[in-house]
């Protein structure tokens, strides 16, 4: 039996010694901005473990800095001019891929050819929701308040942002296919925070707009989000040939809810904390709730917390690498949806070397 | 056609005048503790507009305190001495209801007192799941790291807090209603934060145990949650004879995964803050998806925010009450659950005086 690919979400990131190193030297965007060293970062978790694809070294707000907001890291995000009005959103410069970013597609390029077709590349954008929220707010936020209130009192204004940031994703996503990326994840972090009909009236469209236009590009598309369980209907149905689902809900209740479609989850991030047997129980419930579905991608419900011990995250790994060989899960009756993706085949390929 | 009856969490609050003045001159425990500055903010909001109850006024975290691990407000909640520990868990102090809290007893008859019959009271405690973290994390967290750290290392440790805790919040809630409050609701707020599989092994049978507890207390019992989308059947099998439902998931799907049970909810908070056709848009819904149905309490996902404009509020009340008589809620093939509560029934005989 198969056993289904795995990589993780920040893959790349505070819990790995060599990423460690590189930030005492140098700044978040200094290595976002940096090809070489955003390859380097992009490579350390692929060498350390053996992961399923490599995840380009990114951050989804890089697109806001060039349309003109400011962007620093103090730790967390902030935007130094956020936008409060249909004014600030008309005045948003408009945003050229590869004069504005070309280092992540550049970075792209090096980590395909350092690659040299060992695992596939995965390259990723915030959707435009997840963006609005943070030019709204100027920075992470609880509740969401201000993103809520623009939504409801400046309905055009909202209007023409979404439209604004929908098509720099859709294009920022196919730059990074042409440059190498053989699969992309649209990011919807924060959609949780709104209720069904918001979801629906105010981001769904947008979103599908971002996932319907990504047809054709060649790469299949990971749909995440978090805190979707109360309508993750209407976020499968907004597109994406796998839909990412977090740990706050069963991924057999998601495959019941949404079809036959691919899945990507959902262990909780805070179970890398956790005492080994327990992440083993953990990991163990979820490959029998996937019951060897094809349609199935074993990540975490988020990104991978900073103090993670990294030995946990390879023992997930070889855990997942050994389900289909010991019989850990059982296959299902009903199929899973497939992940259409040479992606899958080219990892599996990898592993058998 | 009946309408269905109307209150807010944090009905008495920062968006009242009132309350504003009192609390220039006091802080939050000053007033919690002091029963007729508390019985005052407990009936402006029912003095203000036509609510079908009051809601005494007081802090989910009151019975902390007297447990011995400090508590403040600058301007969040903050405990001095978490609980990291087994050891930590076994110096807790024990509560004793009538020595430690008098003052929330002694103004809930007050509150009743003043309130005549005019309209019920409900009381109200932290469940245990939302208790802990707080003494857990020592305050307000956005990933309670620690108390899923503290839940997945020391589970004895983990299960021995949870016991006191859903001590002291049953006899904490059995004392409330022998001093005169005539609905008391579970704040399990929190709860959201975990996986299904979590919440079915580390908490739901301490709430349970709290709501078998109380059976027979002569009380109906309000089991509140937000973000449960995921579980909500778990959440609703864990007991309660109405269940809180957030914004999160569309009424509708509550009740189809609940079945018919009496349910509270679920206008998001933020939409107090919206332009008033929009606001009515949401209040619409909400009716429209409970269909006229019998077990149904119009409330919140979650507290009125401080910048609320009472206005608003008042406006959604009068909304709800209208709404049975110009016929904007459909009367739904299915029944919801009844609200076994003779609250319901005095809250309208009430509005027709």
């Amino acid at each position: 039996m198969d056993c289904p690919p795995v990589w993780f979400m920040r893959q790349a990131g505070r819990y790995l010694e060599g990423y460690r190193a590189l930030r005492r030297r140098y700044s978040i965007l200094e290595l976002a901005k940096n090809p070489e060293l955003a390859c380097e970062v992009t490579l350390e978790p692929v060498r350390a473990m053996p992961l399923d694809a490599a995840i380009v070294f990114a951050d989804i707000l890089l697109p806001l800095e060039p349309m003109g907001v400011g962007l620093r890291f103090s730790p967390g995000p902030v935007l130094d001019k956020p936008v409060r009005s249909a004014a600030n959103v008309e005045g948003l410069r408009d945003f050229d891929v590869e004069e504005d970013l070309p280092y992540v597609l550049r970075a792209i390029s090096l980590v395909r050819r350092e690659l040299d077709g060992r695992v596939p590349l995965i390259g990723f954008a915030g959707a435009p929701f997840t963006l609005a929220s943070y030019l709204i707010e100027g920075g992470a936020t609880r509740d969401f308040l201000r993103t809520k209130a623009f939504m409801h009192e400046e309905p055009r204004a909202w209007e023409a942002l979404m439209r604004k940031l929908r098509s720099v994703t859709f294009r920022y996503l196919k730059a990074q296919v042409a440059s190498g990326a053989q699969a992309v994840q649209l990011f919807d972090s924060w959609v949780g925070a709104l209720s069904p009909e918001q979801y629906r009236k105010y981001v769904l469209p947008h979103s599908r707009w971002v996932l319907d236009s990504l047809r054709g590009c060649g790469a299949p598309v990971i749909h995440f989000g978090t805190g979707t369980a109360g309508f993750i209907e209407d976020f499968s149905a907004a597109g994406g040939d796998v839909i990412g689902v977090d740990w706050r809900m069963d991924l057999s209740a998601a495959w019941r809810r949404i079809g036959a479609k691919a899945i990507q989850g959902n262990l909780d991030p805070a179970l890398l904390l956790a005492p080994k047997r327990m992440l083993r129980e953990a990991v163990q419930d979820i490959l029998r709730q996937a019951g060897g579905r094809r349609g199935f991608i074993f990540n975490l419900g988020h990104g991978i917390l900073p103090q993670t011990p990294a030995a946990n995250v390879r023992a997930v790994v070889d855990w997942v690498h050994n389900a289909g060989a010991q019989g850990e899960a059982e296959r299902a009756t009903g199929g899973g949806g497939k992940i259409p993706v040479n992606l899958l085949d080219e990892g599996q390929r990898a592993r058998k070397r």
